[in-house]
Order: structure tokens, then C-alpha cells, then sequence
């Protein structure tokens, strides 16, 4: 399959741009700023890699509304100028990356109860256990290994990479990518009681995920109690991720590596939770919040909030004092409002003094 | 499979509990305070879903000692008023929810060696491998894509989920359940030497876990080195956690996900660790300790303890000032320190000017 | 297969050691301290374990240069002396651990397309499944489950343990581990946009893992949106971590469990990132950097740089004071810059009120 060629000007008609240069001039590759040449597109995705542009052998940029008038040697080069660089790259990479095709079969290697319907399209590998009542809709993919628990529902268009597990009951959306070795409906982690008494709470709820969500390498996220933990339409969720027993993860929100939500946290739409962050149960994050990296939320964040938590590392003999010091703020809180109160207090009595010294001056 | 039906009264008793209302009322299902109608039984999970309690359709609720006399319409709803609701609700949904039958069949799609011994009513399903040696008790269930290492022991009545992996030599008791993708008995981290000199220490211990475990998804234990890795009986994992090799968790201890336990460290009994913890090596962990969600554990920690270490997140505006002076905490102790010596200075001469101003007076 | 037995002498010839005692002792295993009988060699690990070696049987122990020569009955034991003595034990216990063989078979089980090359000696256990041109190397295993997508080559002497999967395209070297669980190529986590018309970022690039890599249990490695993501030879990789697209690890490093890299992120050769540590996207941490346990990164680090950045925890009730402070840490600075300022004024006014006064004095 040999890649196609596009001209400049075909480039920019697709993603509604406007070229600056040659719009002639062929396109074949998409390719980062430090290793691209002759044939290729390239763009700036960061400020810090500007230094890279004087040497740059593309043969086209992807910039933004303001031409970078000021580089060298910009008058002989060929810009593809768009509103919004990220996403014309996004979509000119698919343009060049065609989606891998798939055969549509099902491997005899694979185990498929009689009692699964599959839709049209479906590509099944070997070694894929699909379980009583399933559904899999048109066109999806189930690679190696992928297990579907009795009665899941799994939707069009979707792709199960290795190794990924969908215990019994649960629900999966359309056009749902699951990475590697996720984990949807394990059981929530519950019990009643303590120590040797303690009994496990059956996990009876099921996991419900919406549509065009992707779901990161060997994340977990866990069934509910009772009723449903849902990831709703457009979340994003990268690799390593904990989400915990009816939690519910609003329309298009982002989560990145490592991070963790205990039970029944509601997460609002649109909010972006950074790598590592931990968030406590029972609580609401309001729509649009952005929580900054290993930050740790104890309670509700209002919507729109922009919190940070995170402790930047300092060289290692300083910060051993610190931390010797900061079990003791508290202490030090108290002392400078009791240095305040002496201070003040040596204020009235050297001003007295002064006023005194006056007095006394007026006594003479 | 029809729901079975319970009066009140029956539940009442099956739980060691008192009915206050109706007790002839028919309960079929157990569901959450938002979710409950007619023929729901439900329970109070925590008290700030008392403002669900109103509008609750429940055609029953489980309630503590202290019959929440003050609510609206107490006087028309039926109650089971149990000593601890937490369990009772645990003991009516297991009631309500049947442990999922299993055929006791072994797949041929599985690999078996000849030398393995299953026991009675294990069920194998297909692409399960097991290894040389291996001796599987009573009743146990091996999901799809479980692999079991030569000489691996599991006891009766587990349930190892799809994906799990017990490597060569490790133990696990009686009612374990691993859920999807756990790894146990992966080699420790251990090398000797630097740089390119470096060498892997061969991982030549097991992993021992005892009676009535439950490990979360995706989690990890590492084998020891020598010896063991011990999980002790009634300990309860959650997802993704990282047990590094020679630790030893202690009975009926609890770990949040994605906390981690570097080698060699002991945890206690009855222990809990909140979520995204991280203990380091070498320390003990004493008997029911309990340790605040994402804290970091330097050292060891005396029975009973109660530590924190979180860092709540803060807007970022303000936090960016936070983080700027932390690292100058040690200044400004000393800083403070240097005030006071100059604030008792001050004092000290404004007392001597007050004192010497008296004796000036004297002198008069 | 009997234990090999070595003689005391032999041993130290092996290593280049030298023995204080009986050489003619003979050695059948390597023990922990607290479990070396008779026949047993062991050594001290760590200088805590110390009080064991009184106690202890073995029949021979590792030391460094300085002999314990205030040990009781020190006399009457049997030492091998070594520079390294890690490095001794590590090589000892491999003397003491030959590698389990494997029979170069290729499982009739399992799923190799036709197109895909295996070389000589190549185990491939049941339930593998092998794409349409991967390349695998001499004395290569496969444990079941290990899913290698079309395109990838895998080099000599790797072990795949069971569950890993490495995706279309990416390369991995010669005496390469990976462990159970690993996913290596999964989509790095890219979009263009934002809310409902948030677009995924083709993810067009590899991994590529050099010789000598060991990757823990349940790490997930993505691959580049463009270009690769590179583990350079040597590299330790713990479980459970993210190392995210376009990310490159330097020779030799040495990353702990559940550590996570954000895309585009350096790391430099013999690099040492302790557990738990986050590091932000596009910044470089120096050669032979070493960053403690759970350390956020938020900038590039210089190479050499000893960095630490966690908080220890702290009894409770204390932990709630310092929280409540701390993000007042800046009204706190100023407060204390502010009574710096007055006490500063005092000072000189009480020291002009001694002068005034002695001048007044004069004045007399």
C-alpha cells in the first residue's frame, strides 16, 4: 500500500486552510519538526521547539493564524496557515494514516457461545472468549485474548485491543476503544465489618460506557455495587487509571495516567484530572474543572476550579530540613502571631515611650 | 432464574434484626436510596444521602440503633433496624444474589499437563494453561486466559479471573479470589552492580497467599528473592497495587489502590492503607495502623498509629506562591527564630529604658 | 535435578573472593539470614539485619572487605570475603539457580501467521498469537497469552511472560524481560480540540526497546504519536509504570514501580527514579539524576541532581493543622517580612532613643 500524495493546496482545502508559498508542492508524510524533510508536512506542537525550525527540511508547516514573519529564511518556505494547527495536523495525519483494515471473520481459535449474536463485520481473533447472551455490534474488533463476560453488550465500530476483559452484564458504547489489558466490571472493593468478621459486599451493579470513549492500557474500572458506575460519551481515560464503584466520569472529561477515583465521585463534564491526582469518595468534581498533576482532592472543587496539590521536588539536602520542619508549621503559625502580639505590644510601649519622652519633656 | 421474595420479617430474622412498620411487606431486590421503589429494600450508605430519604420509595430501609425519628412521614415507612447496617445490607444482598453457578467442566480448549491434579468441580475454561505439577483444589474456578506456572498450588473454592497469572512455585489458599489481569509471583526488582555492570539478582522465592485474600485488578506481587512474599489470611487488596518481593501484608489487613510497598517491609495486622500510598523498603508497618490516602511512609509506624500525609490541592494561583516558599521553609524558621531573639532583645532594653528610666527617676 | 554443591573455596574462586575460615566447606544454597541452615551460604543484605547474625547456622557468609571482627564467635565461622558482596551473592545465587529450559517448541496451540519468521531454538507456548511478518530470535520464549502484532520484531534470548503485548511495529531487542501484563505500543494520549469536537491524534509511531531492557509487571509503554519511543539498553523498568509517547529512557536507568513519564519527557542515562515519582511532558532529567520516592517533576533536571520531594506522613491530628496552614504559607512569609520590617523600626528607634537619650545625656 503505497502512501498517498497530496499537493499543499489539497491539504489545505481539507482542513480549510490557506497556504503560504507553494500550494504545489507534493505532501506524502506527516513528521515531527526535528526529523522531517523533503516530502513531508511538519508542525510546531510547542513554543520550545521553534529552535528546530531554522533547520527544518519540510517541505511544508503547519502554524497558526500569526505567520512567524521574524524566522529565517520564512520567505522561502510554504506555510499551511489554519486556525487551529493542532487539529489540522490531527486531521492530516489521519489523511495519511489510513485505519488498519480488518477481515471481518471470526477465528475458529475463538470461543463463542451459541447464544451471542454478532453483527455484520465483526472481526473476532483467536483465543477471544465471548460468553452467553453477548452482543457485539457492526464492525467492531476483538483481538487476542479479549474476554466478554455473559449478557455484555459491546457496541459498533469498537475496538478491544489484547487482553482486555469485560465481565458479565456490563455495557459498551459505540466506536469505544479499549487499550491493552483493560479491565471494565471487576468487582467493586467492598466489605462490611472488621477483621476476622469482615464479609465481602457483592458487586451486583454492572460498569456502563458510552459512546467514542477510549479507555488507556490496563486501566481498571471497577462495577458497581448496585445500579451503574458510567463513563459518559467522549471521556478520555489513559493507561493505569483506577475508577473506582459507581463513579460517574461526565461527557468529554480527560483523565491522565495514574490517576485514581474512589467510590461514588461524581465527575463533572468537561474536566480535566492530570497524571497521578487521587480523588477521595463520595464527592463532586464540577463541570470544567482542571486539577493540575498528583494532586489529591479531599473534597467537592466547585465547577471551573483550576486546583493544584502537587509538591515540586527540591534538591535533596534542602528538602530534608523542610520536611523536618513542616510537621512544625503550626507551631511556627503560633509563634509569629505571638511574636505580632509582642511586637505590637513593644510598638505601644516604645510610642507610650516616645509620648512619655514628650510628656516628660513637657514636664520639665 | 426468578428474584426470590422475602417478607421484612424474614429478613428481619435472617439478620438478627427488629422490624418497625409492616413486617409482612414483600422484598425482592435490594437497590440504592436514588434508585428504590416498591419492593426495594435499601439502606442509608452514608449519611449525607439523608436528603434522598424523603422521596424514597423503598418499600423498606435498614437503619442503625437510632431510628431517624425526626424524618418527614417516619410514621408511614417500614424499617429494619439492625445493630450494624453495613453488614446486614451485605447479608440481604448476598441473599438476594446468588453466587453464579459454574459446570465444573474443564475446556478442551484448555492446556493442561498430565501431571497437573484437579480436584473435584473445578471448572477450566478454554485457554486457561496449566503447568507441570500443579495442584488445583475442590470447587475452584479458572477464567479464560488464566495461566498457572509449573508447581503452582490453589486451593479450594477460588475464583481466578480472566487474564490472572500465578507464576512457577506460588501458593495461593482456599476462597483467593485474583481478579482480572493480577500478576502474582513476577520477579522482585533486584540488581547488583552499576551502569553497564549491572546484573539481575536471580528471583528465586515464591509468593505465599493465604485463606480468604481477595486482590484487586491488574495488581501486581512480586516473588521474593529468597524465601517468601506473604499474603496473609483475610487480607483484602485493591485494583493495582504493587507489592514488591519479601513483603509480608498481615491478616485482615486492607490496601486502597494503586498503593505501593517496596521490599522487604512488613505490614501488620488489620492495617488499612488508604489509596496511592507508597511505603518504602525495610520498615514495619505495626498492627492496625491506619494510613491516610496518598501518603508517603518513611519509616516504621507504631501499632495503632493514625498518620496523614496528603496534600489537599489548592487553587492554582495560590498554590503556585505555596510551592515557591516551601522550599524556603528552613529560611524562614530561622527567620523567625532571628525575630524573636531580637524581639526579646527589644524587650529587654525597652524594659532596662522603663527600669532605667525608673531608676533615672530615682535618681532624681 | 540435585542441587549443585560447591565447596567454600570454590565459591570464592568464582567470584574472585577470599575465605576466612574452613574452604573446604560444602555449600548446597543460598538462604536469607534469617532462614541459612547448614549448607547454607548467606550474607548481610542490609546492616539492620545484623542482630540475626548471631543466631544465625549457615555454614558460610558473605561479607565486604571490613570482616565483623566484633561479632560474637566470629572466630568460629566461615566467611567469603568479596569487594561487592551484592554483587557476589547475586552471581552465587545464580551458580545456585541454573535458568529453567525450555523445549524450543512451537505450541500447535498456538497462532503464528505464515508470513512471521521464528528463529532457532524459539519457544512458543500455547494461546500466543503472532502477526504477519514478526520476526522473533534465537532461544526466544512466548508464555501463553503473549499477543505480538503484525510487523513486530522481537531479538534473541527475550522472555515474554504471560499476557504481554507488544503492538504492530514496535522492536525489541536481544535479553529483553518483559514481564506478565506489559503493553508495549498501546496508542500514546493525544487530541486536537476540545469538548464534543475533541479528535484522537493517530498514534503512528513505535517502541522500540534495546538489549538488555527488563520491564515489570503490568507497565504499559505507548507508543509515539510520530517518530518512536525509546527504552535504551540497560534500562529497569518496575511495575506498573506509565512511560507515555515519545518519551525516551536513557541507558542504564532504573525506574521504580508506578512511576509515570509524560510524553515527550528525556530521561538520561544511569538515571535513578525512586517509586511513585510523576515527571511532567517535554522537560529532561540530567545524566545520573537520582529522584526520590514520589517526587513531582515539573521542570528539567540537571544531570548529577540529588532531588527529593515527598511529604512525610504525620500523626493525624497534627497533618489536619499543617493542612490548614499550608496553603497560607505565603500570608504566613509576609506576615513575617512585615514584623521583620517593624521590628527593624523599633530597633532603630530604640537605638536613637538610646542615642537621644545619651545625647541628651550629653546634654546635660
Amino acid at each position: 500500500m503505497s502512501a498517498p500524495r497530496r499537493t499543499l493546496s489539497e491539504l489545505a482545502e481539507h482542513v480549510g486552510g490557506s497556504v503560504v508559498g507553494d500550494g504545489g508542492v507534493e505532501i506524502q508524510r506527516v513528521a515531527s519538526i526535528e526529523e522531517a524533510g523533503a516530502g513531508d508536512i511538519t508542525f510546531l506542537a510547542h513554543p520550545r521547539y521553534r529552535a528546530h525550525l531554522a533547520a527544518c527540511q519540510a517541505s511544508a508547516i503547519i502554524v497558526g493564524p500569526d505567520l512567524p514573519e521574524e524566522l529565517p529564511g520564512v520567505s522561502r518556505r510554504n506555510f499551511l496557515r489554519v486556525r487551529q494547527p493542532y487539529t489540522a495536523f490531527a486531521e492530516i495525519l489521519n489523511l495519511f494514516s489510513p485505519q488498519p483494515q480488518y477481515d471481518g471473520r471470526v477465528s475458529p481459535q475463538a470461543s463463542i457461545d451459541p447464544s451471542a449474536v454478532l453483527g455484520d463485520d465483526v472481526t473476532v481473533f483467536p483465543y477471544v472468549y465471548v460468553g452467553k447472551g453477548v452482543k457485539v455490534g457492526r464492525g467492531t474488533v476483538l483481538f487476542p485474548g479479549v474476554f466478554l463476560g455473559d449478557g455484555v453488550e459491546v457496541g459498533e465500530e469498537c475496538r478491544l485491543h489484547p487482553q482486555v476483559t469485560v465481565r458479565e452484564g456490563c455495557r459498551v458504547g459505540n466506536r469505544v476503544i479499549l487499550h491493552a489489558g483493560v479491565v471494565i466490571g471487576s468487582d467493586g472493593f467492598g466489605y462490611a465489618g472488621e477483621g476476622r468478621e469482615r464479609m465481602k459486599i457483592p458487586q451486583v451493579g454492572i460498569v456502563e460506557i458510552e459512546d467514542d470513549v477510549e479507555i488507556g492500557a490496563n486501566t481498571t474500572i471497577d462495577r458497581a455495587t448496585l445500579g451503574r458506575t458510567i463513563i459518559r460519551r467522549g471521556a478520555k481515560i489513559d493507561n493505569l487509571v483506577q475508577i473506582a464503584h459507581n463513579v460517574v466520569v461526565g461527557e468529554d472529561s480527560i483523565i491522565a495516567a495514574q490517576t485514581g477515583i474512589a467510590g461514588s465521585t461524581r465527575i463533572g463534564r468537561e474536566v480535566i484530572l492530570a497524571g497521578q491526582v487521587g480523588v477521595v469518595n463520595h464527592i463532586e468534581i464540577g463541570d470544567r474543572a482542571r486539577i493540575g498533576p498528583k494532586s489529591g482532592i479531599p473534597r467537592s472543587v466547585p465547577p471551573g476550579a483550576l486546583l493544584s496539590g502537587a509538591v515540586a521536588a527540591a534538591p535533596h539536602h534542602e528538602w530534608i530540613k523542610v520536611m523536618t520542619l513542616l510537621p512544625n508549621l503550626a507551631k511556627l503559625w503560633s509563634d509569629v502571631r505571638r511574636l505580632e502580639r509582642k511586637v505590637a505590644e513593644l510598638a505601644r510601649r516604645s510610642g507610650k515611650g516616645v509620648k512619655g519622652h514628650a510628656r516628660r519633656k513637657g514636664d520639665l
